[in-house]
């Protein structure tokens, strides 16, 4: 399985937000969105061994985390309004501290903080940093089930920084520009 | 300089469709925009080097050709619908056969056809290919001003690619799945 962890540092915790504005009122949902496409999609067909975790940090009912898994995964279309809004019937969900609810088939909600995703995934998988100054992909072996955690337009705060960190996580780099 | 060159079979040549319909009644023109924006956006950045031609193949005033070039693009936001937005409104400029009419800071609008656009691009750049059967791109040498050509969800049309053969392209190929 590959699990990919994205922080929305201002991504909205409510469904309160228009498709319209995804990237603006939603607080850079845009982003998330599109890690979510980009996760999934092949041509024509969808990635089934991939989990993906959007950590939506912003609002009234912050923390919240979204999570999208490919193996009963539907409805998703590679247009970003669509998959905004498999994410808004998410958070339009009642869900309470230690549930998971299925809002549409592959699409779930949680009130799971980044750190309660880090320690639920450092169970079953290896953490793999987006950085910088990691390793060249090219030349990194990659473990069999990795999890990539990165943020969104803005890096991890240095508080979820030092939390990944105490998982010693393999850093890498996927090219010289940022 | 990096060229990219879309060909968007059905992607609408007039400037009428709804922004929040370009999947569908835009002729899967959300492909073309999500083009757009991988060629140009790094982290608060866009790269100068880069220009790219969207091939408008379909609806009643095909075909028509958008081209976005970096050294003086402007007013580009990484989500979907304001690039849709950028392409629509050089799509609603009128313009004439061998004109080349600008609708914003760097973006323009065309009638070239795909044909047109491969003659020109040939006189600065070199074919590259992307596809299922080229070389494994982590293998290649790039040229200095590569030209990336590739379809939209459809593959080229027999027609367009014996047309882009013609110029003997290389063949490169990005990862095991399409």
């Amino acid at each position: 399985m590959r699990y990919f962890v994205i922080t929305g540092h201002k991504a909205v915790s409510t469904g309160d937000f228009k498709l319209d504005d995804i990237a603006g009122g939603a607080g850079r949902l845009d982003i998330l969105v599109r890690c979510v496409n980009s996760a999934f999609f092949l041509s024509h067909n969808l990635r089934k061994d991939v989990e993906i975790y959007l950590v939506m940090e912003g609002g009234d009912d912050a923390p919240k985390t979204v999570i999208f898994k490919g193996a009963d995964l539907r409805y998703l279309n590679p247009d970003e309004r669509s998959t905004a809004s498999l994410i808004r019937n998410a958070l339009i969900k009642p869900v309470s501290e230690g549930e998971e609810v299925r809002s549409s088939p592959g699409v779930y909600v949680t009130r799971m903080s980044f750190y309660d995703v880090l320690s639920k995934l450092s169970q079953v998988g290896s953490f793999v940093y987006l950085k910088e100054d990691g390793v060249d992909c090219r030349e990194y072996d990659f473990p069999e089930n990795p999890v990539f955690v990165l943020g969104d337009n803005h890096d991890l705060t240095d508080e979820e920084e030092q939390a990944l960190l105490s998982y010693s996580p393999d850093k890498i780099c996927i090219g010289p520009h940022s």
